[in-house]
């Protein structure tokens, strides 16, 4: 059965600088999902590439844009991010390809988000990990608006009904407000208040709303710092899991 | 009503070189679409970007690859083309956003080509012109396999029921064996002998293969050349017309 593992912007890139790269977690990253050998769909986040384009063109998921001059830089910087992700995927020998979310996903009318699996699926079958991203999509009412990382991760777990999730983020897991990582969380209102925020620019909403959005995707999420992911690729229970069913 | 427009790899690029744009055409076209103001979707075909690196590998529509470090390798080419056309037409003032086939085009089973064009037609409705282009393919069968910007032209105007298709191209139309252009084409078998050959580097078919594909879209199409796109795209009777149909 298939994982879907979500590589935070914030864990590839140095996401408080312009468009620079973690080669060398990337690196480490890359060479856990080489040696793991599991069926994988990879997300990655945007980091210090998507993030600030957005936020400088004030475009959110849902403040939207009609400039496809602002489309084509937010999509352009994604995919610099995206084929230096997947180079290092190649070198670490894993069978990466690249799928831009700018032609697979859209909001219809009222922000009803579609995405279509189809190609992904097929990749997954024949053996290949298909890689794709937070990225700005076509919306119906307003233009174009930012699809997150994480909301094309619950859209893909569903639609390839995918065993489990993994957010691979810069902290080892959900934290309380003494730093501490939440073990299992299975509803909003019982951490609610003591989840703690994060700091730096992101235009898809931090932790509060990543558990949000985990809890509503009906199967197993486990969320943890980069040194884990061997660990969650062996079926270890590393991290904060976020089960909404459970 | 919408307007496919193919844009060929040999007017965009050197198709004898290596990855050169023909920035003096590329501008003229984009400046001839941005006048005009019609609803387009348009496709623009590899040229020296994609050809040279497909058949270096030796990956056609039909023979395929499994080996993701050439699908990146071939999708990364025709990205860079994309990004440089995408520019100039900004640069003409055309609204228009990137949109790669790799991402909403596959083949399953049987070579059975499947195009998801949600994305493409919510951009039309919002005024912007999605630009698409020959590509690389998953393919169930054999891993994955090109999708040549003929056949995605085809498979767009079908899925969005375009009014009508233009293919830009290196000839001022379909050329008989004295080089003077045919006028209009109703059936192969009227033509076949007749139909020139081109002598470049092209994994995906040449002239008679373009002709067949286009009888078979069941809606008029106009082969033409660079200093005819006004006129086409004013409506005029330009170049070759093939209607399948008629």
């Amino acid at each position: 059965m298939t994982v879907v593992l979500k590589l935070g912007g914030s864990v590839i890139t140095d996401k408080q600088a312009v468009e620079v790269v973690d080669q060398t977690t990337l690196r480490s990253l890359a060479e856990a999902v080489a040696a793991a050998g599991v069926p994988l769909v990879i997300v990655h986040g945007g980091g210090s590439f998507g993030h600030h384009r957005a936020a400088a063109h004030d475009v959110s998921t849902t403040t939207g844009t009609t400039d496809a001059t602002v489309i084509a830089s937010i999509h352009g910087a994604m995919q610099r991010l995206n084929t230096i992700v997947i180079d290092q995927l190649h070198t670490a020998g894993v069978p990466a390809v690249p799928m831009a979310p700018i032609g697979f996903a859209h909001r219809a009318a009222q922000a009803d988000l579609h995405v279509a699996t189809a190609p992904i699926a097929v990749a997954v079958e024949r053996g290949f990990v298909p890689v794709c991203y937070g990225d700005v999509i076509l919306d119906a009412d307003v233009g174009a608006t930012i699809l997150s990382g994480d909301r094309l991760v619950t859209a893909i777990a569903q639609r390839l009904d995918a065993e489990r999730i993994g957010l691979c983020g810069d902290v080892p897991g959900v934290l309380d407000a003494d730093g501490a990582v939440i073990e299992r969380i299975t509803s909003y209102d019982a951490v609610a208040d003591s989840i703690r925020g994060t700091a730096v620019t992101d235009v898809t909403g931090g932790m509060a709303a990543k558990v949000r959005e985990m809890l509503a995707v009906g199967r197993p999420v486990r969320i943890f710092g980069p040194t884990a992911l061997p660990g969650f690729l062996a079926g270890e229970a590393v991290g904060t899991l976020i089960d909404g069913a459970g």
